[in-house]
């Protein structure tokens, strides 16, 4: 193969100790990271000067293709929402909606600095022909739900499984599939054993929502006696390759599990907020020593896939919530979204931070704009200042996805066309 | 004067019913607002195909030249913040300074939709100098604090009149003077009187904090035994032409005065949750009949100007405080962002809505791009998915200031090399 280069020229780094210097990426490698300008040629060369270069965004919890149920239905009770509004349109979704929901998702969030994401929703190998021909790397997984129905239960494990032989670690590696068990809730705890059963074998993940409302964490209680990450220590679902969603509400006890089993929590402030679900105790969570990365969850519930609002968020509503204007500093929230999140997919050692030797996923975020002036404190600026629209160039395992703003994969127009038409 | 013409065609027009029509513009003014496309002609054509058109956005509470301290200080104790590091920039500014400043949030509010504000700080016949360039729309307030000290109360009223004189009613009428008594815990109860007394005369209104943080009212209740709206209705300072921002910390009493006194509020969901100041009880203020509106604060404790994030996150903090997702719809927050807004400075026939008759304050959102799609819900649209980015057009007193996302007004530039070197 023929070696590809870029070079991104006189840059202010994040990621890491802040420093201007020059990133070489040699195929889908970050290959050398120096203080000089202008030393290197390369194939490609990308102009630093007033911008900066971070890593690229990680999502841990979304829903693709709700994409197509953005602005559909707001303000309404949870169980309106779902039951009259999110759960009859998703009854009638079918693969190539699915497709064109994914593929509006990827495009939004190349646009918005995301690279790499954590998602679970149905017609998986759909999703991953969208991640596919997109260029960004994503952890997929097929949302499995029994409600102990031993039937339902054969037919999840077995679309599950055609996902992960068909899917996983496809992409040139940028596709990797997990186990999704939907929820405590609405999965039986033959499901939950069986999965863990099967992950731990496999090696793979395990992606699951985990007391998102009150009413989620109390109908566990009730089924099982004890509060829900109680269950999951006691039936042995619970390790250090588990993503658990939202994790709103919670006793002492079960942050105390949480941090013991080396969980990784999923937040998700926006959606949080918006569906009035409750406010997690991410600074109290942070300061026990557990890791928790940021989502946007689906765009039904949010209503966009905007990482760079997440970041803002996590920091305003810990503040207020706590009454504490100090928690969760620009810094710590920069790292949640880059290499926390990293590190709660697994992907630490390849992603999440600008090093030598990582993969090149790289975004480029243009300072010389009025509302990023005057360009000092670059983290403070991209948590508090910045949103996804300020994001100039995106590569993403060395490959350019954007440029100038401008998309180089994908039709844009085309997209936009094919969604609303699925929308139809 | 000749008459010049812009036509808006075949736009999706909010701000009132939703529509789809067409809005002619003669010189100011909006001249007829027709179900037809195409009919008319006129010197410039703005075709609305995939656009919504909206009432420019009107921002509260803001003090302009502290975009210059974006980024400066974060993620600190308030007093430590203000004391040292706000404070001692302040008083190091001069009159070029805040001019830069204001420049340069000006074309930020430009670009991110907002052509109205209220705004209050030092050296305001130089913002005046920026405003007029800008083309929009402000109510401009100098920041009056005597704490006690007689010499520093008449200096305080000299330079207001000197700014009220030089300035109200300038730009063609789009600059009024107001007065801005900074707050009850920093001005002594003559300085409000006084300001009361020549607001009535004048017929000027009054910008004022009050309430911000549990600290301030408890100081205001320390000085005067009572509350704050209980100690400024006490003295007469309250009526209907009173702007009040922040209003965080309240009693049920002083919801009642307000509310008797028809007191307008402006809400600064930002700026509260990362100084951790607190929730302010928006959805009861409403439910009581109070007018909230929204405002962005100052650059430094927000950390833009972006009225969009301001409508989303009133919205998600009251859903998420008051634990009820159906509190603050987004019809409801559209509102607080135009015409509840335009009451609130008393311009309710001039701004705030599409109606012919009106002030061409306009603003165009291109729904076409991937987070907006699908288009449907467009009020929905520009409260929870859009951003400040999203605008692509516009158009303050029949003037157009940006088109497809390029300025005609101000050279974008300059105003940032005039903006960096004020921070140097």
């Amino acid at each position: 193969m023929e070696t590809k280069s870029i070079l991104i020229d006189n840059v202010t780094i994040l990621g890491g100790e802040i420093k201007k210097g020059s990133v070489i990426v040699e195929n889908d490698k970050i290959v050398e990271i120096t203080e000089k300008s202008g030393s290197h040629s390369a194939d490609e060369v990308i102009k630093g000067e007033k911008k900066v270069l971070m890593p690229g965004l990680v999502n841990t919890h979304t829903h693709l293709s709700m994409t197509l149920m953005r602005g559909l239905a707001n303000d309404l009770p949870l169980d309106t929402w779902l039951n009259d509004h999110i759960w009859p349109v998703e009854a009638e979704l079918n693969r190539e909606d699915c497709y064109a929901g994914a593929l509006l998702a990827c495009i939004e969030m190349i646009k918005s600095g995301t690279t790499t994401f954590n998602d679970m929703y149905f017609f998986m190998d759909d999703v991953a022909k969208a991640v596919d021909k997109s260029g960004l790397r994503g952890m997929l997984s097929y949302g499995m739900i029994d409600f102990g129905d031993e039937e339902k239960r054969k037919a999840e494990f077995k679309e599950t499984m055609r996902i992960i032989e068909k899917c996983h670690d496809t992409a040139d590696g940028r596709i990797k599939v997990v186990f999704g068990p939907h929820a405590p809730h609405t999965c039986s705890t033959e499901l939950l054993k069986e999965v863990r059963e099967r992950a731990s074998k496999l090696g793979l993940k395990i992606h699951i929502h985990v007391n998102e409302t009150e009413f989620e964490a109390d109908q566990v209680k009730e089924s099982y006696g004890v509060r829900s990450f109680e269950y999951l220590d006691e039936i042995g679902f619970l390790a250090d390759d588990v993503i658990a969603a939202h994790a709103v509400w919670l006793s002492d006890k079960e942050i105390k599990i949480i941090k013991e089993n080396n969980v990784k929590l999923s937040h998700n402030p926006t959606s949080n907020m918006k569906l009035a679900s409750g406010v997690s105790p991410v600074s109290k969570l942070i300061g026990t020593g557990v890791n928790v990365s940021l989502g946007t969850d689906g765009a039904a519930s949010n209503n966009n896939l905007d990482l760079f609002e997440e970041m803002k968020l996590v920091a305003l509503l810990q503040k207020v919530h706590t009454g504490d204007s100090t928690v969760l500093p620009a810094e710590k929230v920069f790292n949640m979204a880059t290499i926390d999140a990293a590190a709660a997919l697994g992907l630490e050692n390849e992603i999440g931070s600008i090093e030598v030797g990582k993969k090149a996923d790289l975004v480029l975020v243009d300072m010389k704009t009025p509302s990023l002036t005057p360009f000092r404190h670059p983290v403070s600026h991209v948590v508090y200042a910045a949103n996804g629209g300020d994001v100039d160039t995106v590569i993403c395992n060395g490959e350019i996805l954007m440029r100038n703003k401008v998309l180089e994969v994908l039709d844009e127009t085309e997209v936009v066309r094919l969604a609303e038409n699925a929308v139809e």
